[in-house]
């Protein structure tokens, strides 16, 4: 099928905020905003795609090590050396971590200044960059501290991905795949059947799959941005995901990858609780096996991971939240009992 | 003049938040919230005041060297190890830099959970612990990281006061007097009647000079959370008075002391500009006098206070804006002349 390139800016409200989603041509990315002063904020892999090294610049190690309250007061002090007034904007060009660290700063900085991210991989560009969601690594606890300050802009260039290594690849396609599982839409019906040039990263596919998955994402937080309902819906996966991860030292399991697993699980728990449908369970275990996701954890305690959730921030009076669906679309919260818990992770 | 104590509580409604205005009796000022986890915040000061310390807490050095990002990381770790949620409950019991510090770290604590803070100061309990604003000194600069964050509750009691240093009395003072300035209220007139019985601190006087104070300031933010447009007529005197606090070291004048000498200076710069009201501007300085603030900085560099005034937060695209007064209850904001800054600071 072919898919025309959709080049048109998506808009989206969010509390008092306004998130512009521009699609520009990859020599326009950096085009410099005017009449402001502002702060570019790259990693070690994104500051050698740009030559156009003459701006005020800093350049945060690569990777989740640099995701700290460090890497935010490092922005803040070359936010202040460079002159940046209140009316200043940060521009971060990577990953979700440069995102992350860049908006955490903005949004602090005099008390909250404009920021401008440009994702450069998969994961940035379908989840981690738009909704406002800021956070620091601290004392171990992953996103433990942080602020809800969405861009005022994004700059989405799918030509990026092409030298996106593979498995940063997969691990952003496990997001769109969720927004895929949460909304009824073309792009779960999209993702089955142009699974091929999704895996080959052709350019018109991206653009339309990225397009489709912001729109998901974009509803949700518009609906809401605080994540005190339905926003939490997102974390479909991440609970045990993000106990995977942890149990796992962060390594072994990429994010996207823990959260494939935990989605999974996420199911196959809530048809041993009587809640989801068995059916629909075995055709996300499929599609996602079709995908080249891993579905066991092979040599991972259940009770590691069991413990590492009790951990988990999502907590609601001290009860731990799961996000579960009963089929296609149709999504709700609940605790897991411990028994079925230890079943699923057995 | 007799004034009958209103107990009544003020509610605030501040951007998408709501700040309720307690005024318990002192024995009720702990009482602690129920069925949620919380961490109390004390500094050396405020913690002996209070017996019963079984309660998880910590303690914050006294005064401004605690406004650092050091302290807010260590109210987060205090909140992990206490096992507090997203909905966890953080209660400030101090000073502005208490209050500051506690706001600030419940505002990025899990991206914002709950904070309550009972004021111990007459600048906390009149400014600093309503409206939301947090903020930490950074690389020499006062408040420059901080978020926009209004506590759940304040609980107020004026009898803290009765052991309040001298000083630390005055310097609130200046903040309660330019709220009187600010608006056309029963305020100034208050103050100019009652200059005796505020300066002994009398009780009934007090809790109607705190309570009169507290409507003005609320009133200011409602309209304008973020300091986008007249919220930063509450910055009335504090371009110059951050100038001299710096400038001087942060020694020898108070916060306090600051304003009310930048107030004076403001509008004697008004007067030269041709904006301000000259019977205005000395009655201002009259009723300053009066109640003891110093009108002059002997011995201060005026192009040391000018260069400080370069580095205030509150520019825009780069101009310097002061807060200034046409007449009583008249403000408005603009540059100013920087022939007439020097002559104003000769």
């Amino acid at each position: 099928m072919d898919y025309p390139p959709n080049k048109k800016p998506l808009h989206f409200r969010i509390g008092e905020y306004s998130t512009k989603v521009e699609f520009p041509a990859f020599e326009d990315l950096l085009a410099p905003p005017e009449g402001v002063k502002s702060l570019w904020v790259f990693d070690q892999n994104t500051a050698p795609l740009f030559s156009s090294r003459e701006k005020a610049s800093i350049i945060l190690p690569p990777g989740e090590e640099a995701k700290t309250m460090e890497s935010v007061e490092d922005i803040l002090t070359a936010g202040i050396e460079n002159g940046l007034a209140r009316d200043g904007l940060f521009i971060g060009i990577g990953g979700g971590v440069v995102c992350d660290m860049t908006a955490f700063a903005a949004s602090i900085y005099m008390r909250g200044s404009r920021v401008i991210l440009i994702p450069t991989t998969l994961l940035a560009m379908t989840d981690a960059s738009l909704g406002g969601k800021t956070g620091v690594d601290f004392r171990g606890y992953k996103n433990m501290a942080g602020t809800f300050f969405p861009a005022e802009e994004l700059r989405i260039c799918p030509d990026l991905l092409s030298s996106l290594p593979e498995r940063d690849y997969i691990s952003g396609l496990a997001e769109v795949i969720k927004h895929a599982f949460l909304v009824k839409s073309d792009l779960f019906e999209f993702l089955e059947r142009e699974r091929e040039a999704v895996l080959l990263r052709e350019p018109q596919i991206l653009g339309r799959m990225i397009r489709e998955s912001i729109k998901v994402k974009g509803d949700f937080v518009e609906r809401d941005f605080r994540e005190q309902a339905e926003r939490a819906f997102l974390n479909f996966g991440h609970t045990f995901g993000h106990a995977l991860e942890s149990v796992s030292g962060f390594a072994g399991w990429s994010h996207g990858e823990a959260v494939a697993w935990g989605m999974d699980k996420a199911l196959k728990a809530g048809v041993l609780m009587g809640e989801t449908d068995p059916d629909y369970a075995r055709k996300v275990s499929a599609f996602l096996a079709l995908y080249g996701f891993r579905l066991e954890a092979p040599g991972i305690d259940p009770e590691a991971l069991i413990n590492a959730m009790g951990k988990d921030k999502k907590k609601r009076e001290g009860k731990i939240m799961f996000v579960l669906q009963k089929e296609y679309g149709k999504t709700f919260q609940s605790e897991i009992p411990r028994d079925i818990l230890q079943k699923v992770l057995a």
